[in-house]
């Protein structure tokens, strides 16, 4: 799947690599920071573990995993997906993904070389544990004013296509009692939407995506179709979130009696991640012995990683640094370079102290 | 602009021809009579006349405007309005509007070898008068069961373009309460067009197209596009309806407060069209002749029409035969064979009798 691991040998000839890393790639409109940042840090921590000549007992990797957004080939986090197997989306699945001029996963990786031989599976290719340096992309760490996350899991999350079905009609003839207009139901769910997860307090719920098929100023729209993300602490709360929408939609195709109808497809989701406590004890010493206990919080992520799969096979954790505004996804992304420094030098001291877990003296 | 004048001499040096025509080009997910019907009647006329021998003191015009429903160049009417001079778009302007794969239409007309020499304007490549034959494209005609529609006026229309703004950010990590989702304000204008237009009765209001700027699925939207298309009786009406839409936007602005905005723009309008009594008297009679007084009625076109262009320089009327159960811009769009043929003949005997009416006999 092109996911790159560059490993540095440690001491020991039995054990795996203790994992490092993050994606990439970004959101079309995204900042330079999302993902970015993981991978920056753990070159650094590599280039500081040679220059300074120390010694592990574990091997140590770097990891870039490819397509995490999902933003070129729709299905985020895919390719730990595939590492982890744990992923609904097999390998062969992922290679057929069509980016929106119709290139193949399998091509796209083809053309620049990375259809690699070594097996994407983390039973052949497998890590002792994995750390992950992430911005935080939320407003949690800043009005907290702490400066580090200990991140102890990963929210659940869900995707939904939802297809909305009326009936083409002419925009100066059809009388407005007699329409059966596909993108007029649409509206009303995607506003249902965001006004159901505001209310229940459940979750977070955004359509992003929407696409509507006639798109002709004098016909009354018959298809549409728009994507919805669903994102709860836990997977039994997504579950009373994504009921509590689709009732939404189904009171309104009743009150307002149109003739429109819809259809849901679930096209994505990833279960609620638990971290594993070795990894999050071992982030949260690195980050006392960095900045305090005062200056560090506990924190469950509201948006997915790559180590929520790696969670699935793999002692898990994650170091979150504070996004300035909580802003994400968006070129004003920000987070402070003194801030970055601390994220890495939180995920060495992590890293370093997993290590010396595993050594036998 | 590639419009199509066939013309049959008359017996008079002095006089324009008596046009008769529409359009061929569809909706994406249009029917085979809208337009086309007026086009394949005008030649049945000119054939009925020729295998007939009949000589007419006017000459005799088979027109086949140029992108009449705007769906591949934006801009409806686009080239009976050219041809009127009384377009706000000129000419020049037309040219440079590019299709959504960005051939401008200067280009389209070049490769097909319609970048004519003829003046596109009816000073120079006049007419006497206009008749139109169409289909109704609603169901007033089928609702009161009655065959020929002598077609008085086409109400006013405008187009207005609408853009939302709010603020990039992460579906899982953006609370609900921080938002500025501009696709969630757009929804909330969709359904409101719609709602303003059935609550006010004033006319009809249609969103037929949409466009998010970001397009990925974890990424809440800052930029959504529609465009509205609002059709009254008359031109104040029109105005009305107009204003009572703007303000149910501004109250929703008001109402939630989340920092998302808008922008209107006023893309193309077409004002209310008062047809000429001459050639109203032209329909109505032949229509007469043809089914009796009891199977016509009078009515004003909620579709835009070449003719209404037309009308804002020569004097011109239209005929309508029943769409069934009043589809149109829709596969489904259907017209019996026998209104088809009662539709050319009424078209037939308005011309001969608008003839008559010009010459010196």
């Amino acid at each position: 799947m092109g996911n790159i691991f560059a490993i540095r040998p440690g001491t020991s000839k039995d054990k795996q690599p203790i994992g490092m890393g993050s994606h990439l790639d970004t959101q079309p409109a995204g900042g330079r920071y999302d993902g970015i940042l993981g991978v920056q840090a753990a070159l650094e921590v590599l280039r500081t573990l040679h220059e300074n000549n120390v010694q592990t007992h574990c091997p140590v990797a770097l990891i870039d995993w490819t397509n995490e957004e999902g933003a070129r080939f729709p299905g985020a986090m895919m390719c730990s997906g595939v590492w982890s197997t744990k992923s609904a989306t097999s390998l062969e699945d992922c290679y057929e993904v069509k980016d929106s001029e119709g290139c193949t996963m399998r091509k796209a990786l083809q053309d620049i070389g990375y259809l690699g031989e070594t097996p994407c599976d983390y039973r052949e290719n497998g890590l002792e544990s994995y750390f992950e340096l992430h911005i935080e992309q939320g407003p949690k760490l800043e009005s907290a004013n702490k400066k580090v996350g200990v991140v102890t899991g990963v929210q659940g999350m869900k995707w939904f296509s939802v297809r909305c079905s009326g009936r083409e009609g002419h925009s100066g003839t059809t009388p407005m009692d007699q329409r059966s207009d596909a993108l007029v139901t649409a509206a009303r769910f995607v506003a249902a939407v965001s006004e159901t997860a505001k209310a229940t307090s459940l979750g977070v719920a955004t359509v992003g995506v929407i696409n509507n098929d006639t798109q002709s100023q004098a016909t009354i729209p018959s298809g549409v179709e728009f994507i919805i993300d669903i994102r709860c602490s836990t997977d039994q709360i997504l579950e009373e979130l994504c009921t509590a929408i689709f009732k939404s939609f189904d009171e309104i195709i009743q009150r307002e009696n149109d003739g429109t109808s819809y259809d849901i497809v679930r096209t994505w989701g990833l279960p609620e991640s638990i971290f594993h406590e070795d990894c999050i004890q071992a982030v949260r010493s690195a980050a006392i012995n960095e900045v305090g206990e005062a200056q560090i919080m506990d924190i469950k992520s509201s948006a997915g990683h790559d180590a929520a799969w790696c969670s699935t096979v793999v002692k898990s954790s994650m170091i979150f640094v504070p996004s300035k505004d909580g802003i994400s996804h968006n070129p004003a992304e920000y987070t402070t370079p003194e801030d970055c420094t601390l994220g890495a030098q939180v995920l060495l001291q992590a890293v370093l102290s997993y290590d010396k877990g595993c050594s036998p003296d």
